[in-house]
């Protein structure tokens, strides 16, 4: 079975009218998908798609598609045992990598492919993405990874003893795996278009439905985030986590002045407190505050990761499934931040996200860093509906999927309706 | 006058024939313009550009053109009060901004609008843009700057007064640079493709028209690096300087190790012995080794060169015109060189690099940080042939341009031969 057609859409949501994901950077998202269809010359297809939130998602649409001519005549099978290089010349391809390298545009392209080719792997094989990759070997878990640039933070060797620790734990996290799934906290609570009511309302919603933690977005002035704060924590009471997201808004003294305003309610972390770029600013707010602080979703590669998390500015590991170049190189965070002993705790606000990301989640859970405390995976209900095996959440967890590949595919219908510019929702505007 | 059109082209130069510009990361480059013309009502357009190096320059053009919309409208006397915000308001875009962010494919665009737009401007004054730059007064170069993540750093108040003590010598350095120019070196003499007879040979060419400079590539066996510095040096003599480029290939430990057995040729700098984004990586480098160290090409915007120049991780600070939005984002580049005492020896290897950068590095001769030791501009001997108004070299010195402008126009008849993929040179490959 071989790949046989790279079929692309560029599918919108237009999320910017009800708010919904709305923060302080974004004010407007319209949450959308550079969406990819692997086509083969047998009965599978391998989906995979990366995130954006409106403008540009035609760039990424065109750079998959640009990238995605090296995977016509794959054999499906070989992905098995190739998926490991097919993955580092996606990302090294020597003249489009000047665009990067390896960030922005380019590499959101590699990462939509890159998890279609996972999808397509594990629908082969018959089992969902995390199990495929729990049961891989230590060592074939390291081939996967693209070491260029690691090395003095971890060697290989290091990584496979790493992984060989977690191996007889397996079975045993396994079993609590599919019996109890792993903890979800949701940021639908608390998008920053939302007005105090509708937050309030939302968070005892949340609370009743089950869920450890909220998230809200914070950045705007300190009046209203004071509030906004001091709102949430009153609704949900002591035992209840609260996370705040500033999204890159402030500088270096100004975070750790907000910060300190804050702490008082007993945060779980605060999240992106300035530009995503700056380790060392994160370190600097990380010394000076006692609350966690989390970032990673911007964070544009395995190489800003190292940094991140070996200089201790990242206490709160937030992979994407997306941001980064895909399955391979989160598992180069995973395993980086298993080293360093930081909590890995997704970013999955976006279409799509918290299908993928759980994956990585759950094989992180199995197979690498194992029962560590403080796991957490993001939840942003809303556009499930759009896929044909959405999450499943009950009492506040992820549980495992069961139905092969990466929970990635979105149905036919939907995309053909939020198609960007034609699709009838777009077209009538 | 107002701006009534935004043309692109996607202009692309078959150099991987010759090698010309190859290095150990990029083999077979064909260096590329995603050109823009910003048209107008009027008798002038402003014309900029952004370098790639082949595949993907049609994503560059594809996200001039999206972004370059907003400037439909402007009115061209305008530029002089808001260049400032209209910069900050092409990096800022709330949608277009997640997939960067200020990075990548959307950055790289926003830097050849930025450029276009100062083309424009300067062309309007009738001065080139080194001249306009270096008439500003101390607040109106600080206005250009987006300030957003840089204030733990450099503060707009301590960059004016930093400007203020430049202004009693500005009048004396143009004289100065109007007489003698700013030298140049060359990387023309080595690029990595090059056997080593050719090398030896346009080394002996370069330091006889009068370069008290050259450069060459390293990053391949430990061998063939020793033997080609080795001959370099024999050739060019112990009084020229000379400095290498590992164009990012090795590990942090493995530079180290490489680096000590290139020291005894007594080299100027070595360039991006890593990944361009490990901030980290760089600094233990430069711990390790006596020689600077030197990045900056690929650097992708003022939070990463803010980290760099204050860490003490960037020796050698290497701007290049295009990687970051342009003019303005550099400005606050080179005033951040200017707070930490780091020479700025911009980038220029690519297409029309050279004529854009030397504005800046004579900008920052007259109005910014002055009469520094060390300062020299890269000189890449190709392509130069193609734009109105090349750079003058002459005594291994870059003149002062006289014309307004930018000097960044390309001749219509070479954008009509290279462009990609239906003008006359690729349509018959």
């Amino acid at each position: 079975m071989k790949i046989t057609r790279v079929v692309t859409a560029d599918v919108r949501f237009p999320t910017s009218v009800d708010l919904a994901g709305s923060d302080a950077m974004h004010p407007d998202p319209d949450y959308s998908a550079a969406y990819v269809t692997l086509e083969t010359d047998g009965d599978l297809a391998g989906d995979g798609f990366t995130f954006t939130i409106g403008r540009g998602n035609d760039l990424c649409v065109a750079a998959i598609a640009a990238l995605g001519r090296q995977l016509v005549g794959v054999d499906v099978r070989d992905l098995e045992r190739d998926l490991g290089p097919i993955a580092r010349s996606l990302t090294n391809d020597t003249q489009l990598r000047w665009l990067g390298p390896e960030k922005g545009v380019i590499h959101l392209a590699a990462g939509a492919l890159i998890n279609a080719l996972w999808d397509l792997r594990a629908k082969a094989a018959g089992v969902p993405v995390w199990k495929l990759l729990a049961d891989l070997s230590p060592v074939e878990i390291v081939a996967l990874v693209d070491w260029r640039h690691l090395t003095d933070a971890l060697t290989p060797e290091e990584a496979v003893e790493l992984l060989e620790r977690a191996v007889p734990g397996r079975a045993e996290r396994e079993r609590r795996l599919l019996a109890e799934g792993l903890p979800a906290y949701t940021t639908s609570a608390g998008w920053i278009g939302y007005p105090d009511d509708v937050v309030a309302a939302r968070c005892a919603d949340v609370v009743a439905a089950g869920y450890r933690q909220v998230k809200i977005k914070v950045g705007a002035s300190a009046e209203d985030d004071l509030r906004r704060v001091r709102l949430v924590r009153e609704t949900i009471g002591p035992d209840i986590r609260l996370a705040v997201d500033a999204n890159q808004t402030w500088e270096v003294a100004e975070a750790i002045e907000r910060i300190r305003q804050l702490e008082r309610y007993d945060l779980a972390w605060v999240e992106e407190p300035t530009s995503p770029d700056d380790i060392l600013g994160h370190l600097a707010i990380a010394d000076a505050v006692e609350v966690p602080i989390a970032t990673g979703e911007h964070c544009q590669n395995r190489v800003m990761f190292k940094q991140f998390l070996r200089s201790g500015a990242m206490e709160i590991c937030q992979i994407d499934a997306c941001r980064v170049a895909g399955v391979n190189e989160n598992i180069a965070t995973l395993l980086l931040a298993a080293k360093y002993g930081v909590p890995v705790c997704p970013h999955a606000g976006g279409v799509g996200l918290c299908e993928l990301v759980q994956h990585l989640s759950m094989f992180d859970f199995v197979a690498v860093a194992g029962d560590q405390p403080g796991r957490i995976i993001e939840m942003a209900d809303h556009l499930h509906e759009h896929f044909l095996h959405p999450v499943d959440i009950r009492d506040g967890r992820y549980r495992a999927p069961a139905v092969p590949g990466f929970t990635s595919t979105m149905h036919a219908g939907s995309i053909a309706a939020f198609r960007f510019p034609d699709g009838p929702v777009w077209s009538g505007r």
